[in-house]
């Protein structure tokens, strides 16, 4: 029997681009030999056809014309991997209705048009795979799709932007400042030259918006999820945090409540008992809390050149298998109505205050009064630090379970305090139970 | 469009079958709200029709008669949860040659008789599934067929019995001894009544044959994979290895190399670097090293009714998709040729050696001597504890990489010696780097 020929039209040829490119061109035959399949690069849509390459193309498949990949009927699947949302949304469902399957590492439009684009591809006959927009080589939308679909899952935590990690990480462990980290993240790679969707926690928020979205079987798009970045926390936030038994992680939080979904990505207070606290450098994991499966943690690296093309690799075979046996859409779930996505002034956690005041007496009182009116109760407290010259101390304050929406109210009337100088940091605990107790 | 109806057969309705039972009764309607797919529990097969059920079953379900529910041409689909060798085997392949899909959580069958019993579904056109096999409901099958298939698997370690990590853990955490723990993980349900597949390391050895197989696209089976139990360690291994920066793991570790795939269960020092040596109390963590995707981790609960039941019925949702598109075997793969299976002789690793000496000058001088005859080196070396009266010291050594041939035979010797009382423990450590390095 002949094996199934899968000739792959590629969009984009930057890191994760060249990762597919290298994986296709270099283990072609060990795909034939296992799966039956070979995998041909047909053509490859880029923005450069003299740019050197680090693995040897012939430059008849460089094109710089997206019709020639577009338009050809010989090309089986589009890999998208050239990111942003356009013209990259433009091309895939130009794809689409050409017949083409699709296969994409783009988090951008899969969280913002991910549903549109499945039901084109339905009404096509052809199958979307994106097992590679959230969490590189790690196995996340597979797990959702199969795995774990008979669970009702009640949460999903996770580290999912790497860039992010390996700066708290830095800041963490070296006690240096976001700047510093951010520069030397920058300077390995870790982070881009714009580095704002992994600092402002927007990159995190579209890949909360694509696991909530199968994790609840409903729709959950990104401007729905609150986000806020990593560039106000300073290295003493780190250690008033580890003294009170807390990493701080950017976490992308999604859960299900009876009145709807909550869904959020900010720097986060971790318990040291709890493993999330233990994710280091550009590791990615995500927990699953399902009623079945009980907790389930997946940690790998979440981005980069190969465990990116693991994912697209992965999402080609798996392809070529339905190819084979002449289906399509065989995963697709119904959707889940009236699960409405709660809005942030309705979170109800645990609090971490970082106050500058003056150094003077009654200044606690007037904090307290602040708190007390708006029944938040304070749950622990360090005054540590007072600067003689300004007349300034620094106050940490932790608060019991309190509502998004009367701390804000809070900070307004703190903000007003004549000797309230600055609130340096705002942040949010995840307690809970140890996953440590067996 | 009316749902697919999927007529289930249970085999067994122990603690997984229980499980399974529950599920599909109380979870039915959201099934077929979600997967549009109808589960319906068709027959049970149990020992006993009269013994009271966790879960309320319909008398006419069940039956003591196999053929019921194998020779009932409306059942579309056995579980098999009933464990053991035979008569589950048996059973097995009489569903699969009556054209009935089979779904089973039986490790041992699976390890020991899986090729062929795959083999014989093709013949017939029908599916096996066996996620819940290995890892409770921790995404392990699933991933190895899809997610990480495109990788060169180069390693898989895993901590996947929870009996003996539970009880491996409260030697460690409380230093109370094997004997205890075991009581206790009996008392609270974690350990059988008759523990040895567990303790002895052959219920680990079963789970790694599937896994390796999978992970080398070969056929392991548990005959030759090497293990050893946890029975001999005493909680002074535990404090030794604490010092000495380890954890004690029972470990399944299998590795691919030039001259063959290695694979061995046995307690494990694990550096405290290593996420593995984290994984406590009746959790299962597998450790997956890919050329691509690098070090992916998955942690989760690897036994219980209801963690197994969710990997079984994500199985039975998967196989109503392959029922409804009309496709069987989607994810077969081919067997690679010439993958021997290393003997444990062949191995080349670090070991610890606990050791009862008498407390004479010069005995340390005769240890030596039999290690440098063998050209094994010596990396560190405790002296810990005199037993005045029985004028006994106990030493621990550890050494550099060494033939596992050579440490069998300094074995040998070191027993011959008239003033080396004792051989207490002989580990195996694992070093390597830290995966926590970003």
């Amino acid at each position: 029997m002949k094996p199934l020929q899968l000739r792959i039209g590629l969009l984009g040829l930057g890191t994760v681009g060249g990762g597919v490119a290298e994986f296709v061109i270099t283990r072609a035959e060990r795909v034939t030999r296992l799966f039956d399949c070979h995998l041909e690069l047909a053509r490859a849509l880029v923005r450069d056809r003299t740019k050197p390459r680090p693995v040897e193309i012939p430059s008849s498949v460089l094109t710089t014309d997206p019709q020639d990949v577009l338009g050809d009927p010989t090309i089986d699947v589009v890999v998208e991997v050239m990111g942003g949302e356009e013209p990259a949304l433009t091309y895939m469902g130009a794809a689409l209705q050409a017949g083409k399957h699709l296969v994409t590492a783009n988090k951008e439009v899969m969280a913002k048009h991910g549903r549109r684009l499945l039901e084109l591809a339905a009404q096509h006959n052809v199958d979307v795979y994106y097992e590679a927009s959230v969490g590189g080589g790690l196995p996340l939308i597979g797990p959702f799709k199969r795995d774990f679909v008979a669970n009702h899952i009640s949460s999903v935590r996770a580290i999912i932007n790497g860039t992010t990690n390996y700066i708290l990480t830095r800041m963490s462990q070296e006690g240096i400042d976001f700047r510093d980290a951010l520069a030397e993240a920058q300077r390995l790679g870790y982070a881009e030259a714009d580095p704002f969707n992994d600092i402002s926690g927007l990159d995190a928020a579209y890949k909360l918006a694509i696991l909530s979205s199968l994790a609840f079987h409903t729709e959950v798009t990104p401007d729905q999820i609150y986000h806020q970045g990593i560039d106000t926390l300073t290295a003493r936030d780190f250690r008033y945090a580890r003294e009170l038994g807390y990493a701080i992680k950017l976490l992308a939080i999604a859960r299900e409540h009876p009145s709807g979904i909550e869904a959020r990505v900010h720097p986060t207070l971790v318990p040291h008992q709890q493993l999330l606290s233990e994710v280091n450098g550009v590791y990615n994991a995500v927990e699953i809390e399902g009623d079945l499966v009980g907790q389930v943690l997946l940690y790998g690296r979440g981005a980069g050149r190969f465990p990116t093309a693991s994912a697209v690799a992965g999402d080609l075979i798996d392809l070529a298998r339905n190819i084979r046996k002449g289906v399509n859409n065989r995963t697709q779930a119904r959707i889940e109505a009236g699960n409405r996505v709660l809005s942030i002034q309705e979170l109800d956690t645990r609090y971490y205050f970082r106050l500058t005041v003056s150094d003077e007496p009654g200044v606690l009182a007037e904090i307290a009064t602040v708190f007390g009116s708006l029944a938040i109760s304070i749950a622990a407290f360090i005054q540590q630090e007072s600067d003689s010259e300004r007349r300034t101390a620094e106050i940490v304050l932790l608060t019991h379970r309190a509502r998004e929406a009367s701390v804000q109210e809070a900070v307004r009337r703190l903000r007003v305090l004549p000797r309230v100088r600055e609130i340096g940091s705002l942040l949010r605990i995840e307690d809970g139970r140890s996953d440590r107790d067996a």
